[in-house]
């Protein structure tokens, strides 16, 4: 049966977005100096051959475990489920062939037709709650897994929901001190987790936690 | 040049004490759950046997790479540095022949005699804030290092003075949803930090960061 995975880098304060990184602050990287501190967070993904081919950004980048690590990540995935805000920031990001290949769920408020890209990926917005998400990302994944992408907001609710089986952190030696936090807002009892892998590089430690 | 660094146990969502451990609950580990939270986190250390030796807990305990680490820790420091709190946790806990074996300067209000303890750990007691007694132990520390054992406030006070150079975590795959965060209340800029070493166990991941 499918797998509900999280694959998310975090500060090693705890958090997964920097202040400043809003919408509105978009266009301004500038700003709080959001962009450099989410780039430096995220410059072990920037880096991989793996995620510049996926995002177009040209050939080049670095292969080895991290890079292989990353490819499974995406090759596992069936189905995707993110929070409103990362899809709007996506929205305007990501090239025209989105980076995910697959179906994309997005929790939102907001009623709005499947929005279909070139190269596989289709955004459902759906409006009436994770649980639902899950269910039809659970049927779409098929025999393959369904990554719970993100924001902070979305994994908190999946934390709470008790379906999140594998947590895969890659803990960046940075340090915000304000921003969103991924660990807050959760309901006890916490899930019991083990360490199933460490992978260390010089830009993350890449930590895998399995539910017990 | 005496180093200025910290050792700890911290929860995967950033805590370093649970809900509920506080002296007023010291003898009801059960508040809250207390107990059982803090020695989940804690368990890489409690079952050491250079810890459970020099915390006189009797014979026995895991020997190899993390043992040593810890060994050399407890063996590199010339002095430490606590906050009151956790003194005083301390203070109804730790042997007769406490585990320092240094001078351990305590920061609070509370004006009092140096506390000498058999085994050479004398505690004194320093009202005139954290600058002041980290001269007093680089003073007398000499050429070996010196430790923010602890609580999160003390080394949130001494990140915000922008002294720590090591900081050394053993990060533990346990949640607690609440308590005593570590990272909190910091002043921007961060310290810049590089990921020095890495050591996977079962019961914690023990990273260390340097300063840049």
């Amino acid at each position: 049966m499918s797998k509900v995975f999280v694959n998310i880098g975090l500060s090693l304060d705890g958090y997964m977005a920097p202040e400043g990184m809003t919408i509105e602050n978009w266009s301004n990287p500038g700003h709080k100096n959001w962009g450099a501190n989410w780039g430096a967070m995220m410059s072990w993904v920037l880096e991989l051959q793996y995620f510049r081919d996926n995002l177009k950004f040209g050939p080049g980048g670095k292969t080895g475990p991290v890079n292989d690590m990353f490819r499974h990540t995406m090759e596992r995935s069936g189905a995707s489920i993110m929070g409103k805000r990362m899809f709007e920031q996506g929205e305007i990001s990501w090239p025209e062939e989105a980076p995910f290949h697959t179906p994309v769920y997005v929790l939102t408020h907001e009623k709005r037709e499947p929005w279909v890209r070139p190269g596989g990926t289709t955004f459902y917005f759906v409006n009436d709650g994770p649980e639902s998400a899950l269910a039809l990302a659970r049927e779409s994944a098929g025999s393959r897994d369904i990554r719970i992408s993100g924001g902070a907001n979305a994994i908190q609710q999946y934390l709470n929901l008790g379906v999140i089986e594998e947590l895969e952190i890659a803990l960046a030696p940075v340090m915000f001190g304000s921003g969103r936090r991924l660990f807050e807002n959760l309901r006890e009892p916490a899930p019991r987790l083990r360490i199933d892998k460490v992978l260390d590089s010089p830009t993350a430690t890449h930590l895998r936690y399995v539910r017990e």
